[in-house]
């Protein structure tokens, strides 16, 4: 019987994709497997940018047969001006793991900080830090901005609520994610009413 | 040689996302092809309510193998609670046209009511007569909300500059528009410079 999972965590990004890679044995053990980020470029349009990402991800899923993925949650309070094309990454992140039928776990900035370090207001170094000693790294994650998707690997293996994409997620979310939740139902919930004649 | 087009037009959402086919012939002649809504249930996780919406996107685009996709501008400024999920299935609409090498423009929300109708402050119902009238339509399209996606495939067809993806876009921008595509690749300049050290 397999008892090591694999687990794929994403930072997603549309100019910098991170995705971490590791393996979740028995008694918790954490072994590195993988780090990577996927980049588009810029000056190309946005529909040849997230294919770019889209493509990366899949050969990324196709190469780690992960059991699980675990993205960063994208929340629309977030820098205004990049949330749209992270949210997009996010988005594909999900539907490249659910065409494979593996399940997608979302977790918050804060969960990865202290989950990780203790801390849910870590900073970036301290991150770092605690992914190479969790993982026995010899050296800080690199290339450094991939070392936020091994952290979101790393925390779905120690806190693996965020799997739970249904109702029962929400019972994990503090109050303002919950508030968040909330307004989010209720905001689908009066659409659904509004456009109900077609349906 | 063929003179005609077929635009598919993209009315993004998560709950309902339209689907709009027209042909554009010469001296602009329009025809209506199809319309549809794909709908996901609020009642499961977001990567399987993606999912959905992909397949149903991928199934529409081989079955009418448009020459260019036209998807509605999502702004991070619209409704907060919804915009996370409209931007990651215009997402997906861009990575599924982008797959098959087919062209994906963009128009706003006040472009197509400005080109449908002649006012860019157009009522819903507005839209939904003019679009009827356009396409020669009997009835007002059906379902009502598909509307928006049959009027964004006439903006395409009837003013093409959203075509254009790249900076050459932005002279056809609002002044606001403009402010804010200004402001995202400032944004953008700033992050990959910040995030250079690993490049």
């Amino acid at each position: 019987m397999r008892t090591e999972l694999i687990i794929l965590g994403v930072d997603p990004g549309l100019t910098r994709c991170g995705v971490g890679v590791i393996e979740a044995g028995a008694y918790r053990r954490l072994s590195f497997i993988h780090v990577d980020v996927i980049r588009s470029s810029i000056d190309v349009s946005q529909d040849l940018r997230l294919l770019t990402i889209w493509e990366g991800l899949n050969a990324k899923m196709d190469e780690f047969v992960p059991d699980v993925v675990s993205i960063e949650q994208v929340f629309a309070q977030h820098n205004i001006n990049t949330v749209l094309g992270t949210a997009q990454v996010a988005g594909l992140a999900m539907v490249a793991a659910a065409q494979r039928s593996i399940p997608v776990a979302v977790h918050t900035p804060s969960q990865v900080k202290l989950a990780v370090t203790g801390n849910g207001k870590a900073d970036k170094l301290q991150v770092e830090r605690m992914v190479a000693r969790i993982l026995n790294l010899n050296k800080l994650p690199d290339p450094p901005d991939a070392a936020d998707a091994l952290a979101q690997a790393i925390t779905h293996a120690l806190h693996p609520a965020g799997e739970l994409q249904g109702g029962e997620r929400e019972q994990h979310l503090t109050p303002a994610q919950r508030q968040w939740a909330e307004a989010l139902k209720k905001q689908q919930q009066n659409k659904s009413r509004m456009h109900g004649r077609g349906m």
